[in-house]
C-alpha cells in the first residue's frame, strides 16, 4: 500500500494552435483554412505532463494564463480546490464567459496527469470503463471546393479515397453521398450526420433522402440545421424526413421552439444548442425541449462534469449523444475516456477528426477501426505530445494570425456581402 | 509514469456483524440491543483489503454472496463493468430490493481498494476535496432508559459525561436538553436534529422549543417525525415551529403531500423518505416536493451516485444534507470522504456514531474535533479493520440471532400489543 505523499503542479504551459481546416460550411458560414485549439499541459514536479485542448482563442489563453497562480504551486490532486479557486477567480475578473472551455482545460489536463502519476487511464478515474470501443458518426459537410485539391467532380470519391475525396466540393445531394461513402469506406463509420442550415432547405433535405436511400436504413442519420430554419421550415422539411432520422438536432432556436415542435414533428429532437448548461436543465424538464442532449467537455467543464450529465440524462429521461468541433487527438481521446465510462452514452459521437490531416500527439493521428476508436489503455488519456509537432501547429497559429473563429468572415471572402443570420431559411 | 497492469480481486468477504446499541423511539418503534451491518473486503492479488459497510440483514448478505461471481477474479479497476453486472444479476434473480444496498458496499470497497492500491485517499478520486474538516449534528432520540444504567434522572446529564447521559431516559423536553447538552459537551456538535414521530406531537414540539430556548438562535434545529404525522397535524405543528427549525424533515408521507405542505407551512422541508432514489427526481422537480434532499450512499448505491446527486441538487435548487443509520467507522469515514467533495453538502450531516461505544476498525473509535470529523488523509477511505474487533462483532451478531432490523418487535417487547402505523399523530 503506498502514502499518499505532496504532488506539486509545478508548470502550467499554454500553448495556442492552428490546424489546416477545409472549406466547411455552416449556420455560422465556412470554416477558416486554420482551425485553432489552445493545449494546456501541467507540468508535475516528476516532470510527468497532463495535457488537454480546448477551442482555441486569445480570450480563452489570456483566461487560462490569468488563472495561472490557482494552478502552480497547488497539488494536483487538490482537483476540487483548484476548479472552485480558477472559477472563484473567472467570475471576480469577468470572465465567465471563458469559465467553461478554462474548467475543461483545466479538469482534462489534470486527470491526464493524475492518471499518468497513478498508472492508471483516465476512465478508470471516472468510474471505469463500460466499453472498449467508442463508435462514431461520419460527420458530413457541404463544402465549397478544397485550397488547392483536384475537384474530381463526376469521380466515385469512394473510390479515390478519402484523402482526395475530402478536398472535393460537395454542395447538392450526389456531392454528399459521395463524401459520405468515401469517408465511411476510410473510417468504417456506420452512422451518419449531415450539417445544414446553410442552403435552401429543399437542396439539404434532398441530400437526407438521397443519404437514406444510398445507406438504408440500418445506417441511422442525422440532420442538423443549427437553429438556422424558422419554425415554419422546421416543421415543414421536418414532416418531410419522419422516418428518416435517428434525430433532428437543433432545427429550431430556443427551448420554448424545440419543446413546440417536438409535438409537431415526429422526430427526436437533440440540442447542443438550447440546453447547453446545468442552468439551462429546470427549464429543460419542464418544457421538454428535447429529447437527446449532445455532450461536449469542452462545453460543459470537464469529463467529471459530463458523467454528472449523464446521470442528469438517465434521471430525466434524455438520451444522450456527444457533440464535436474540428480538434485533434488529445480532444478525441478524452472524448473516448467520457465515451467509455457514461453507460448511457448510447448514440454514435460526433467528430470532425476525419476532416483535418495535421496531429500534435506522438505517434500520428489516431485510427478508427470499423468507426470506432479504442479507448486508449495507456495511464492518463494515453496519448503523449509530440514535441516538434506541437511547436509546427504553434508555428501555424502565429503565421496564419487568427485570433478567434469567425466563420462569417471566411464567407465573405467567397460570398461577398454574405451576413451571418440567426434564422436563415 | 507507472503502466497500468492488471490487479484481479481474488477475494470478497462479506461479514455480519452487530453492535451493541440503545433503546432509541422512532416511528418504526425502539431500537433493539444490537444495530446490524453488513462489512464487506475486497482482497487485491497483493493482499490489499477494501473495506466497506451497509445496514446489516441476511438478505442484504445473501444478495452480497450472490453477486460474487461478478466480483472475484475481475480487475478491481473494472468499475464500471463489475457494478453493471451485479446490478444485472441481482435483477435477473429478483433481488433488485437490495441493489442500492449491495452497488453501495461494492462501490466504497472497490474505491477503498482503489485508493489504497494508488495511494491516495478515496476523495481524491472523486474529485478531490473542498473541505477538510466535515461538521455533523448531534442526532437526538426520544428514548427508554438503558439496558442497565443509572437512569439518572434529575442529574444534569452534560455534568456525568455522554458515556453516562446516554444511557439516560429521555421521554419529554428535560430529558432532550439534557441528552443534548451532554453530546453537544462531548462531541462539540454545533447543530441539533431530533427524532419525532412517536411521542405525541405536543411533546415533540415542546422539546424543540426547549432546545431552542436552551441552544439559542445561532445552533441550527432540525425535527423528523419520519411521516408518522397527518397532514393536519403536520401543518398546526409546523406552523408553531415556523422560525425555529433549519428544516423539517419528512412531516408528511410521499412527494404529493410534501409539495402540498410547502405551501401551507414556512419551513423548508427534508427527505429522505419521499424522494429516495434517482427514479423519484423527475416527479421531485415537478412537484417541487422538499427544498433538501438527505444524501445517504449506502441507499443511493454508493458514493460516486451521491456526488452525481450533487449536481443533481444543484442544478434543480435543492438543498444537500446526509442521513445516517445507526452505523461504524467505515461508514463515518465514507461519508467524510463523499461531504470532503461535494461543494453543495453545506448542512451538518446527521450521525448515529455517537450512541453506540464499539468499533472494528484500528486504533478505535473516530473522534469528532468541535463537531467535525477530519476527512482520513491515508490511502482509500483511511481506515483498516481491526480483525480481532471484526471477530468480536461478528460474535455479537451471531449470539443476538437478529437477522433483520425490526424495531416494531422490540417495541412490542415493552409496550405489548404496539404497532407500527404509517400515520400515527
Amino acid at each position: 500500500m503506498r502514502t499518499p505523499g505532496p504532488c506539486p503542479i509545478v508548470d502550467m504551459r499554454v500553448t495556442p494552435v492552428a490546424m489546416g481546416d477545409l472549406p466547411l460550411l455552416n449556420a455560422a458560414g465556412l470554416h477558416a483554412p486554420y482551425a485553432l485549439r489552445t493545449i494546456v499541459e501541467l507540468v508535475s514536479a516528476e516532470g510527468v505532463v497532463g495535457v488537454s485542448e480546448v477551442p482555441g482563442s486569445a480570450a480563452t489563453e489570456a483566461a487560462l494564463e490569468s488563472v495561472r497562480a490557482t494552478v502552480v504551486d497547488r497539488d494536483l490532486f487538490d482537483a476540487g480546490r483548484l476548479l472552485a479557486a480558477a472559477t472563484e477567480h473567472l467570475e471576480a475578473t469577468g470572465a465567465s464567459a471563458r469559465r467553461t472551455h478554462v474548467l475543461s482545460a483545466l479538469d482534462v489536463a489534470l486527470l491526464d496527469l493524475q492518471g499518468k502519476m497513478l498508472g492508471r487511464p483516465v476512465c478508470d478515474l471516472l468510474g471505469g470503463a463500460v466499453r472498449d470501443r467508442v463508435p462514431f458518426a461520419a460527420y458530413l459537410f457541404f463544402k465549397h471546393r478544397g485550397a488547392g485539391g483536384d475537384l474530381g467532380f463526376g469521380v466515385d470519391a469512394a473510390a479515390r479515397g478519402w484523402a482526395a475525396a475530402r478536398q472535393e466540393a460537395a454542395l447538392d445531394a450526389e456531392g454528399i453521398v459521395a463524401q459520405a461513402r468515401a469517408m465511411c469506406r476510410e473510417h468504417g463509420f456506420r452512422s451518419l450526420k449531415l450539417k445544414g442550415g446553410i442552403l435552401p432547405p429543399e437542396t439539404e433535405v434532398d441530400a437526407i433522402r438521397a443519404l437514406s436511400a444510398a445507406f438504408g436504413s440500418t445506417v441511422p442519420l442525422r440532420f442538423d440545421p443549427n437553429a438556422a430554419w424558422s419554425y415554419e421550415t422546421a416543421v415543414r422539411w421536418g414532416k418531410e424526413m419522419e422516418g428518416l432520422l435517428e434525430y433532428y438536432e437543433d432545427p429550431v432556436r430556443g427551448q420554448e421552439a424545440m419543446a413546440r415542435l417536438r409535438a409537431d414533428v415526429r422526430l427526436p429532437l437533440a440540442t447542443n444548442m438550447c440546453t447547453t448548461a446545468f442552468e439551462h436543465l429546470l427549464e429543460s424538464v419542464r418544457l421538454h425541449s428535447e429529447d437527446v442532449i449532445l455532450a461536449d467537455h469542452h462545453a460543459w467543464g470537464g469529463l467529471r462534469p459530463c458523467v454528472e450529465l449523464g446521470r442528469l440524462c438517465r434521471t430525466f429521461g434524455r438520451g444522450l449523444s456527444m457533440h464535436s468541433n474540428s480538434h485533434l487527438g488529445i480532444s478525441l481521446a478524452a472524448m473516448a475516456h467520457l465515451a467509455a465510462v457514461v453507460p448511457n452514452l448510447t448514440y454514435d459521437a460526433d467528430t470532425h477528426y476525419p476532416w483535418q490531416s495535421e496531429e500534435l500527439i506522438a505517434g500520428g493521428r489516431l485510427v478508427f477501426e470499423d468507426g470506432a476508436l479504442r479507448v486508449p489503455r495507456g495511464p492518463g488519456l494515453g496519448v503523449e505530445i509530440d514535441r516538434a509537432a506541437l511547436a509546427r501547429l504553434h508555428e501555424n497559429r502565429v503565421r496564419c494570425g487568427l485570433t478567434r473563429r469567425d466563420d462569417e468572415a471566411e464567407m465573405r471572402k467567397v460570398e461577398p456581402g454574405w451576413t451571418f443570420r440567426p434564422t436563415r431559411w
